[in-house]
């Protein structure tokens, strides 16, 4: 049930404008994604985030799985309604997370660990992984795969690759309700072979849309981009590509350039709650002294709430004061400034200026970092 | 600058409807005031905070002379344009904080204390006080007295009654900005005959509103009352009164029957903050399991932004993961139930039916408490 049509394609380059066309709403690609994990865009009203311009809000399986568990948003009918999100929303596996705990046991079954609270051994595997997310209700959701850490072994990644195939056909038969879009996850590592081979074997089953998983895990934007271009020439054209846990706006611009669709990253979000705005002209570290008694918004051609209304030294007393509405004002900033580099990013491509955008984007913002 | 009109006064009772005539706006009473100490309503936005019907915003000489401090106030020309409220505005003169701090020498002159970041010691006067006001540039601002504590030896409060008169006539002497508005403030502890005789004496000032201070320091309900009804004969009927620090709904509707106008508290926030939400039926502790799935709005008659999108359920996953949002949410309802409150309180006056009023609010709120 997910369509997708390319409006423009660069012509030397990738790059692509799109559009996911999904039962409940359309949205425009390339599109970031706001991560909202525990069933909230931490600090933000319904009516913040879509002022932030969030068209997608991403929830987060492991997380809602734990808490507030899944009777309480069935009886919800869907994090949607549960959380007041009326738009679009894709939730992940639970394989990010799951793979991140420091003590779990990874069978061909699934994955064996303690609920951090009860100490209850739960048995995740990629039928329940799918069956939490039909409770979710999303409009897109994901295979729960293995996502290999940096570094890694090859002959692990090999074995591992195989498995998350394994688990993607397990994906596919269990999920019910097909409105869902289901998207299939490819690994390898930073493995030339095993990215093609994990394509590969993926696109025979026939996703509606692909992810590039085991990214953003600590191998650097030169590997991340490298990854990008030893897996993308295996994935279908006309299908969505979701880069994911992507990233920087350096990183999304390179990703897009190598013909990914979709991202979501919580660096904006956690950026915000940690001091550090997002600028034309840099990164901010607002607590610092320089902004003290400056006058002027975080960025002065951003029309965000905050840039709207409030200064630097605002925000800068705010955050300095650990006061609530700090975080929430960053993050509003954050958000909105991630949505309009999108904007900018299909404005670009659109107009067949995709190389001099990203040339003086970076050129602007990576010149005055804190 | 501080005009006051009475529109309608309770036939048996002292309770009185009346509007703050200034210059930059007009405000109904009874009115509860919203506390914005440290410039923000905490976690609110400007927009947020108007949504609640908050019509004043308090801020608090006290925290912003140590931080952010007055010459970036200045810079920005007030308070209000720094925090971006465009609207009525009372700043307390900082007795109430130098009083509870525990080190200070209380002299005649004012009181020596020591910044609790720098180390640097400070002498807060009466001229000090108001011309951070005036800096601060409020509508209504406060006369700088000695907030006694409960419970207070009689001799002492005796001398310290005499001490805030004083202070009361060089705050007047100070002041150079007649459009704002000066209130003096009636101390005298529990004692009928320093009540009255504060009170006698800043009447002779002729201050343009009065305060009861020295309330709500730990002598409960009972106490409050009387001290209301020991001070209020004292006072112009035709002028404002302002019950300082007031209070739980109880204590609030008490004091408007005995001819209070307008009262301040942190209760409805720090309330919220930790998860006790006000509704018609009671005092709800959210995190409780009862509300874990809970679909209701915490009011079912309450039209507040929370109340009109989000379930008991979800705002008691919020609390319990320590997500922002519970405490946004939470403080939207409950400033915003407080709003309610007074416009029932008014328009009970206005009908002639405050005591039928108070019964049934009373019968009902205090029924259900978690």
């Amino acid at each position: 049930m997910l369509g997708f049509r390319i409006a423009k394609r660069d012509k030397s380059l990738r790059a692509r404008v799109g559009e996911l066309i999904l039962p409940e709403g359309r949205v425009e690609t390339p599109v970031f994604m706001t991560v909202g994990t525990n069933a909230t865009v931490k600090g933000l009203t319904t009516q913040q985030i879509e002022d932030t311009e969030s068209k997608i809000v991403l929830g987060n399986t492991y997380h809602l799985f734990l808490k507030p568990g899944t009777q309480i948003i069935k009886k919800f009918e869907g994090l949607k309604n549960y959380m007041k999100w009326d738009h679009l929303m894709l939730t992940d596996s639970g394989g990010f997370q799951v793979f991140s705990l420091p003590k779990k046991k990874i069978e061909d079954e699934g994955v064996i660990f303690k609920h951090p609270e009860t100490g209850e051994e739960i048995h995740f595997t990629p039928e329940l992984s799918i069956q939490i997310q039909e409770i979710l209700g999303a409009d897109m959701i994901m295979a729960f795969d293995e996502c290999l850490p940096y570094p890694v072994d090859y002959k692990y990644a090999e074995k591992s690759i195989d498995r998350t195939t394994q688990w993607a056909k397990r994906c596919q038969k269990t999920l019910i309700n097909k409105k869902q879009a289901l998207f299939g996850i490819v690994q390898g590592s930073i493995f030339e072979d095993l990215r093609k081979r994990s394509a590969e074997d993926l696109v025979k089953l026939d996703f509606e849309a692909y992810a590039i998983g085991g990214v953003s895990v600590g191998e650097g934007h030169e590997l991340m981009m490298k990854v990008i271009e030893m897996t993308e020439p295996f994935l279908p054209y006309d299908k969505p590509r979701y880069l994911m846990g992507v990233g920087l706006p350096e990183d999304i611009i390179g990703a897009v350039e190598r013909g990914m669709d979709m991202f979501d990253c919580v660096i904006p979000t956690r950026y915000a709650r940690s001091g550090t705005l997002f600028n034309r002209t840099g990164r901010m570290r607002i607590d610092h002294r320089k902004y003290r008694a400056d006058a002027y918004p975080i960025d002065t051609k951003c029309n965000c709430y905050t840039c709207q209304n409030y200064s630097r030294s605002y925000i800068h007393h705010l955050v300095k004061s650990n006061e609530i509405l700090g975080t929430v004002l960053a993050t509003i900033h954050n958000l909105y400034f991630y949505q309009d580099l999108m904007k900018e990013i299909r404005f670009a491509i659109l107009e067949n200026r995709f190389t001099r955008f990203k040339n003086e984007f970076l050129n602007n913002h990576l010149s005055k970092n804190d």
